[in-house]
């Protein structure tokens, strides 16, 4: 049994007309996006802190995030996306984490030009944008810090999510573009997908562009694809249906008294065992 | 904001009059146990390495478990009681064990009469049960071992699951009692209580007993109570409802090419949130 | 054979007239400092960033910090003071952090008035001290955060270290000590004691002073106490000691191309085996 | 400034006559190690347990023990050798250990015939030596779980320390080479060279052999690589030559109450920040 070794999202990327992207908050999240369909994962930080009981907000460290990022990688053959935050501080720090990434496995991350500590972008209230110049030279840096070629570097703008346009966002995307970002993420949380797809129509195409269609989940792949989109995020939909699940089975097992009535409605044992490729590890026994 | 404390396993038990333990993998699921009203979570060590991809094999190290466990603790104020398999080596490990729990904040583990490493108690096929006497001796090293009153160890015999029979499985928990186990469980495979109502029915009760109904789902906890057991484990319930809804969600995203029809039949954000206890969290910004 | 359990530094401080600790990066320099007779062991970001080859830049993360402080108190019946740096970014960082030590087993940790990312106070060049206000808020919420009486908080400023004199400096410590810390952290990068006996002739005593005389070494411990200091970090020394007997030692195995000469400089198994406790342990075998 | 990336162990034997191998139980060591000329770097299983005050007796887990040699890995450029004691237990974690310590970035692994748990080789008493048949099945199973080809295994007999003589330690090497493993370890306590060189007479070349001089020290590279060694390990001076200074260092602080003798004769400052390579990072500020 060898180790299973990933795709990189760069040849992900280029194999695929548009790259669907499923968020996971562990290996076994990963191992069912990748059983989907997903052609990639999306170590979410909403997930990972959620799995910890954790507010989003630079709580959880670099150490928890490559961690859990790590093990997800470890088991799935498609690439890992990895959340980065702002980059946990400053160019030494960004440069710090590109390092410990690529050690750690991981062919691609995404960085935010929110300054450290962050809040999750659908919590209200007052996020603070990083300037334009110290997030490029970020980028730089991290672009710099790589050691291999395939690795690759999301750029994400809160600059919808915190009112200050598609201008504001079109110019921040091109500039963190010709930094050396491999990709943008135009992230939005308007009820429909119209301030993206206003962004696209702006967009001159210098690198692909990632949409996470979180809060208008109406807008389709093919819609996105159609709008300019290469990468479709579904950032926390698996985190929410396990919530939705595990709620419901305790409810049901402290309300029934014994879990006689639960056991048809989830998945037995056998697929447990299936999904830790259990047969496979029992061929080297003796 | 404090630091969560919780009750130890020891005060748990003396309160209730059957302590109900919900199995969880993170500390996402040890919150969604809490909430529906559960006295203890189990750190589930199948949990726990299906979370992480691999098989229930003695792969993942005492590190990641009882950082698992510890990681669940520090979020609920019930306690956790931590699936520590065969004790992961010798005496000397058992020690250590018992030193790294503690230091964690764990009040309760539980041990298993299997030869390390394990495989997971319902995979078919050859396992391999530790004689009495170095099990026994374990037992007592543990105690030993424990700096804190409070610290409570739970013996399980895995001699019904492995084809001993009931004379044996009794000899051996009286035995695991006499050393200084706080609790016993009796594991059983069998497609009924059948199995672990023969032992109650012999059982003295020199010490607690522990029920873990996962092939024998219909007994309810009022039945198990009735029949002498003080503790019931719903040990992968929450894990399988889990698997089966991202698995459903993973599957709608690519089959719908969207999210829209999963939206309402899963979590909204705002559930996550209160889950992190964001508005706890947010009172302490400027 | 139990868990080593440790007093609290608050404990250790009502206990002794002055409180001399021992900088260590390691459970190791901890057993070799606690072996010396020092009543406390520094948990030094400098040391913990050097052993693994990284610039005492908060490169590192909390739970990198927290991990080998957890693992130096472990393993000694002396408090261990962890050295927290700026707090890890904001207030609720600072809260996590508290909870994160507590729960850890330390007992007594430190913040500077840096801002996050610092860089190591003795390197030149710019750093940049946090506004009293906001810092005095920190301590504020880690007070509040702590579970336990006996947690201890000490505050540092680095008025000094940066310049701002030490009218600033006393300045600061009072509002530190007002805000609850239960310590203040006078430090300096004189080449004498001058500037920190300046301080402590302005110092009303409203909380202890804790100096670190690292480019002033020649200020004894009894001239420190008489000049109104309780705790005297010795923060980097066995760091230090420790790299120039490790250099010298690799040099020469290659010089001589061999271990010969070098054995009787070093110190023998026998006395690995006996800071590993290896007897105790031993004695649980069969 | 890019990420560290470090030579094979396998590229290493092939471009030295010998490779000198320097044990370190950090970073800090692994750096003054490639510093003072060393072609790789052994990450010592003594020495990782002493470093956090355990004994050398299979407590620390493997993630402890993998995550050591990656911290050094991450900082030199030569290759480390990771101690990996008996395979932390049976084939399935063998294959898993492979996964990890690749996936970790590490080059070379070395396995002994010991059960597991081990304790220290020189550590007189009971130890008990693994059959040939499953540790020759392991030695399989760890090179067909190897997903790089540069992947490198040392397989380390134990034959001579448990008193079994020469015949059976050939026998033992001579399949264990048979069975893929790329080197073997011919270890011994014998207070002179005696033993190694008898095998080495005996030895017919099928792989290259390692030595370990620790208990006969006198022997000397040259004499070493002219009796047929293509590998010696300086296992635990590094370790043996901290404990000394910081031991001497720590009672020199409390006997002369204060630092000021100590001052000149341990590293300044200055060296540590150049093993932090401070200058390099610092580049990266603004």
């Amino acid at each position: 049994m060898r180790r299973v070794v990933a795709t990189s999202f760069r040849v992900a990327l280029a194999e695929h007309g548009v790259v669907r992207v499923a968020g996971a908050y562990d290996a076994l999240g990963a191992l069912l996006a990748q059983e989907a369909g997903f052609e990639a994962v999306w170590a979410s930080g909403l997930g990972i802190s959620a799995a910890r009981g954790l507010p989003d907000a630079s709580l959880l460290t670099m150490t928890e995030y490559v961690g859990a990022a790590a093990a997800m990688q470890r088991r799935v053959e498609i690439p890992v996306v990895a959340d980065c935050d702002t980059g946990f501080g400053n160019n030494l720090n960004v440069a710090h984490m590109v390092h410990e990434y690529e050690a750690a496995g991981i062919t691609a991350i995404c960085v935010e030009d929110n300054l450290f500590p962050k809040m999750n972008s659908f919590v209200p209230g007052t996020h603070s944008l990083e300037d334009v110049k110290p997030f490029v030279r970020k980028i730089e840096v991290a672009k710099a810090a790589q050691s291999d070629d395939q690795f690759f570097l999301v750029a994400r703008t809160e600059a919808l999510i915190q009112g200050f346009g598609v201008t504001e966002a079109v110019a921040r995307c091109e500039a963190y573009a010709d930094a050396g970002a491999d990709a943008v993420v135009i992230h939005s949380k308007a009820p429909t997908s119209i301030e993206v797809e206003r962004f696209l129509l702006r967009w001159d195409g210098r690198c692909p562009v990632v949409a996470i269609p979180t809060t208008y989940p109406q807008w389709s792949v093919d819609e996105a694809v159609r709008a300019g989109v290469s990468v479709v995020i579904y950032a926390n939909q698996g985190l929410r249906a396990s919530v939705s699940a595990q709620r419901a089975a305790y409810r049901a097992l402290v309300e029934r008294g014994g879990a006689g009535d639960l056991e048809p409605r989830i998945a037995p044992l056998s697929d447990i065992f299936a999904l830790q490729r259990l047969d496979e590890w029992r061929e080297m026994e003796e």
